[in-house]
């Protein structure tokens, strides 16, 4: 059992009050006194109780983090992004992984609240369209950042990146390297940004005067590696003249990929290929991909940095302006859009 | 601010304590207020402060983990593993990543004691050498298990894989296959699972009738892509027999392998290569690496397993005795050694 103020007071023989006023410098206790007790609880090793001191200032310096997958490159970045900034400012991080279940996210919200944490950081499972579990957070007056895979329509702060306008970005350089017919991997129909980056390629194609061709778009539904490789195979069996594919993110693309290889296809002479994300892999399969370079160390870092703000605002009591944080995306020009083809 | 007792009890106008006791089914409050007091408690969606909760029972239901690095597929597997089973025991895990460094995870050892979290996991940052730190939790009775990356002489639970067996059976293959010069990219200096690895290699050279040459030994400071490309360079210019190559970890291989591919080196054909963790990346290289499966969500649960039963005993002062779980591993037989060679 750790060492508490009874034992300071035992072994000095001395009240508890006395020794908490001593570690506390009232002026009413000796200083010969103050520094007996000072010793002993050194010697001692003695360690005030964090939970005693919570309880004074009903702030628990810790946070919890809600996120759909941790084994992910994106995430995993993210969460570093987040614990680095939050160890700077003495938070500490509680991680709770959703797994794209929204009555687990549902669950973990209650417990968070429950634990009284300073604030939460949540990026949404897939599955999540109700969002009466984030607005009960709102509702308790506990500060919330969604970061990713963002609700548009709960008001709290956001960390995202512009989906919309890098999958334009992405759509434009195959239309840019002589691509035709260009195919989209989607992920699953609920998340926003999966939304947004469907939009934005089917967007640039219009604005290209290329004809939008629903059957060309196909759903990755786990986002897998196996998708990848599955949708490649029927794409292959549905449409001949694919000769371009924006597919949302790497490792579905690495499954694309691997699938092509196999079947003697080549990339990007016959398909090329643009990702999402700029996963480490992309960099080192074959051929390399192109890709988005999305920020993850960076998104943590800046949701930390806002949820501070908001938990040092809601201290003072001064009224909560949710902000939006709109980070910078990268094109990665690799082998499978290079120009050779 | 979250609901407290004082306004239920200004609600109802009744004392705050008549509250508490009513919550609490004391038998002195009377059915009637009973009732009224948990209908308004659910009315305005009230829930017990925790940290008063812990103060009570000594528990913080947190245990606190301190890994060397989040972005790394071996311990996000790790982390996967433990805050699965921590959630289905009720317990929040509080993740810090200690970047390598000994000044750091001693700093947050500190910080997790100062939280009265009720047990650490720690796998091991490269520079500790030092325990004093590790010794301090046992000292404040918190249970430790570490994991992976441990030090032999901390008298704590642990859950390890016997690396030195594993690099033998590595080591083996590439004999088995037919390799006379077998080099071996070693991690650092310091931590036990790279001695144990080296050891492996060397033992199974010797138990092989095969010349054991330390200068065919190479480390990877950092355990980096970029260290496999250096050290591939480095062991070219350095030797010219080396048929074959086991290496401490798969994203050093993987370094290796593109350094290879870009001299035109074949692999397995001139150099065969064994990896180590089973990294998923490993299986979509080109050529597939042939590795160790280090079973990192196993590792994880097995780890939280241990530090809960101990975590239950100590609540009952009941005395503790180390345990350490050895975890199988495998070979993943892939293309860098393949049998065509």
């Amino acid at each position: 059992m750790p060492v508490t103020l009874k034992d300071i007071a035992e072994k000095l023989n001395i009240s508890i009050t006395t020794v908490s006023k001593a570690l506390k410098d009232y002026p009413d206790v000796s200083k010969k006194t103050k520094r007996l007790v000072k010793e002993t609880a050194s010697l001692l090793n003695y360690k005030p109780n964090s939970f005693a001191v919570n309880l004074r200032t009903k702030e628990s310096k810790t946070i919890g983090l809600i996120i759909p997958e941790i084994v992910h490159h994106f995430f995993s970045s993210v969460i570093n992004g987040i614990i680095n900034q939050a160890e700077k400012k003495g938070y500490l991080v509680i991680i709770l992984q959703s797994n794209e279940s929204y009555e687990l996210e549902k669950k973990q919200i209650d417990l968070l609240l429950a634990k009284r944490v300073d604030g939460i950081l949540i990026s949404l499972a897939n599955e999540s369209t109700d969002y009466s579990h984030l607005n009960e957070i709102l509702n308790q007056n506990v500060p919330l950042v969604m970061f990713d895979k963002i609700a548009k329509l709960v008001n709290c702060s956001k960390v995202i990146i512009n989906d919309r306008q890098a999958a334009a970005i992405a759509t434009q350089h195959l239309i840019d390297i002589g691509c035709k017919h260009i195919a989209h991997f989607r992920g699953p129909l609920l998340p926003q940004n999966s939304i947004d980056r469907f939009l934005g390629y089917k967007k640039t194609l219009l604005d290209n005067n290329l004809k939008y061709d629903s059957s060309l778009v196909y759903i990755s539904d786990d986002m897998s590696f196996e998708n990848g490789k599955t949708n490649i195979s029927k794409m292959l069996s549905e449409h001949e003249h694919v000769d371009g594919i924006f597919i949302n993110t790497d490792l579905v693309a690495v499954g694309a990929i691997a699938e092509l290889n196999n079947r003697g296809i080549k990339v990007p002479e016959d398909i090329a290929i643009v990702g999402f994300s700029n996963w480490f892999m992309s960099s080192v399969i074959s051929p390399k991909l192109t890709t988005i370079n999305q920020p993850g160390f960076d998104m943590g870092k800046q949701s930390f940095k806002l949820l501070y703000k908001e938990i040092k605002a809601s201290k003072k009591n001064n009224p909560l302006v949710p902000k939006t944080v709109v980070l910078d995306t990268d094109l990665i020009i690799r082998e499978t859009t290079s120009s050779t083809r």
